[in-house]
């Protein structure tokens, strides 16, 4: 299977370079092998083209609240087991869209990916949340932590290809990465956190060392975004769930200097002329929205805080805006979802002028979701949304 | 001791109108008992008057970080022992000053000493955080619920009084609550809670009965505040420590609203000529910063997510600003913590323009910080902020 991918794929597979396949034709036979794109609405409403209606998807759309999705974790074993195998990943990827009309898949996947295959141990305790065996606790942790990753990440780009195969076009496959700081916090907490103690006691007593590990998480993530897209992925979204937590200045310095840098990394003019979009969301990020809709990015994730509208004022046509529904109002009724859905779609308004909404939830949709309720939700963005394009 | 309260006050203590004391003497009365206050720095700049430095104090300044704070709740015994006993209360509330040279003290107490009031029974399970153990689970429970709590209110009103003795005129003496919202998720979660869950559902699926305990809410702590303030509180602040976790619009009607309306009842011109400043504070409030900053307050409280600078000019001279440390800096060397104010200090820029500024944390000091480094960050204020007036 490796020999599918192109040669930039095989630069971060650690091949020798004078290794490296012819690079066009690669990528070329690797884009034949796809079925081309039937609904392309996401990827217009990403770039500011014209649509006719607001494409919508779900963060988490595959995932515990689905009966189909827990009878197949159950035959993996466990959560990792589920991530770890490619065809499993690629059975709960498609599970939404048998149900709902959705805009786009999203691998199947854990931003925790990376710190484990850097060699921290991920595990999962029951009801506890991801831990790590092997934390970060030194500055020589992070010294000897390996970039050379992508061997031990293999899994995923397997799975991204046989998913994007076995989509046929359906609808395009996001790709993903958590961003270097979330990822971090992750790694030096060793475990969920709601005070962030360690990492920020490492960010105001020692940034240099902090510095050290963004950059080398940077590389890591450039590298797997970049490879994930040369297996099939279509967009990429890089998911900064913690960097709220952060203050004025240092969200600037230690989390969106390096999705800037990443994306500045990222090979996202193909050899086929298509261009594969980048969404950028970070969870509270509303105080830094005009940094992040300059980042390099072509669409801004919102959480449910935002007035869309003021956002939309903020960034202008620069960017595309994605969300931004509580995901908390899918647990009530059908006509209070349907309501919120409109109130969301009237204040962005209009996509006359340019600038373009990608209907999603502020946050990932939650297990004890009725799956009926999310139905209730895509299909009230279909119904409301033609109305405003 | 009850006597010693004027004719409002009774009021709220649930005395018939008909045996009220006469108000302006028995007023009058009180605040001639009080020693006169000798540095009014707080007082000055909520009320955007000129001051000669930046007034600081700290969210949590009586706290475990405090080596006597804990000798002195050990004394007690438990927490809700050490805030339902006077004499305690008003030790810890002072010990703070005995260290550092703080502008303000702030009663010792707890948010949630209302829900406790209302007959929800709060108690603190070891390493759990707060619990009740009648949490709201109905409508029914809603409607049950009384809202003539304050004669099991009065020892904070005791505390106050005392407090306020003993200050003896040294800094003015902060009241609180949380708002209704916040105390809200807390009666219908139960329990401290990281998503929301039932309080949100609630708000979705029956808004009317979560408008009717806000109102009830509301009721109450317009009357606790007000009895706060006749009992010696100079300054109050109201806690909305879960507003932010709100969506846009459901922030405006579900917290601010009710913010709003106890603003609107609070006896903050006294009889004698003085003003009780009010002090809005709303972790993740950035969103709705202007809006808050109309809800009648004197001053905006500020997380550590704001740039000051932002923030002043969103408010303008309408009201102060308090805030807007990172708490999580305390646990960095002493230098990291002083750069830092500084940087603070310099962003908000000069006082000449007649906005104010009130140093604090983003939120509560926390128990792992080393007393000396909360010293270096007080002086730090004190020493650096001359210079911008």
């Amino acid at each position: 299977m490796a020999k599918v991918y192109p040669a930039s794929a095989a630069q971060y597979l650690n091949i020798e370079s004078t290794t490296l396949i012819d690079y066009d034709v690669n990528r070329l036979e690797t884009f034949s092998m796809f079925p081309a794109l039937k609904n392309d609405c996401l990827i217009r409403a990403l770039l500011r083209q014209p649509v006719d209606e607001t494409p919508v998807w779900m963060m988490r759309q595959a995932g515990r609240y689905l009966p189909e999705y827990r009878a197949t974790r159950a035959r993996a074993g466990d959560f990792l087991a589920l991530c770890k195998n490619k065809e499993l990943a690629c059975e709960v990827t498609l599970q939404p869209l048998e149900r709902y009309p959705l805009d786009a898949a999203i691998l199947f996947s854990d931003i925790l990916t990376i710190p484990d295959a850097m060699g921290l141990g991920l595990y999962f305790a029951e009801g506890e949340g991801p831990k790590f065996e092997r934390p970060i606790t030194t500055v020589a942790d992070i010294e000897n932590l390996s970039t050379n990753v992508l061997t031990e990440l293999q899994y995923v780009m397997d799975a991204v290809h046989l998913i994007r195969h076995e989509l046929a076009g359906r609808v395009p496959l996001i790709g993903f990465s958590g961003s270097p700081w979330t990822l971090a916090t992750y790694m030096v907490e060793g475990e969920s956190t709601r005070d962030f103690k360690k990492i920020k006691s490492l960010l105001y007593a020692d940034p240099a060392a902090l510095h050290t590990l963004l950059d080398k998480l940077t590389t890591v993530v450039a590298a797997y975004l970049n490879a994930q897209i040369d297996a099939g992925a279509q967009v990429v979204q890089i998911f900064d769930t913690w960097g709220g937590v952060l203050s004025d200045n240092a969200y600037t310095d230690f989390s969106l200097q390096y999705i800037k840098k990443i994306i500045g990394q990222l090979n996202t003019r193909r050899e086929d002329g298509s261009v594969i979009p980048v969404i950028a969301f970070t969870k509270g990020g509303f105080p830094w929205l005009d940094a992040i809709s300059r980042c390099g990015c072509d669409a801004v994730g919102l959480d449910w805080s935002i007035d869309i509208s003021v956002a939309r004022k903020l960034v202008g046509d620069r960017v595309a805006l994605q969300g931004n529904m509580d995901p908390a109002i899918l647990r009530a009724p059908i006509p209070v979802i349907e309501r919120e859905v409109r109130r969301i779609l009237d204040q962005f308004g209009s996509h006359a002028s340019g600038s373009r909404h990608i209907f999603n939830l502020g946050h990932g949709i939650t297990p004890d979701i009725d799956p009926d309720h999310a139905g209730a939700f895509i299909a009230a963005v279909k119904r409301y949304s033609i109305e405003h394009h």
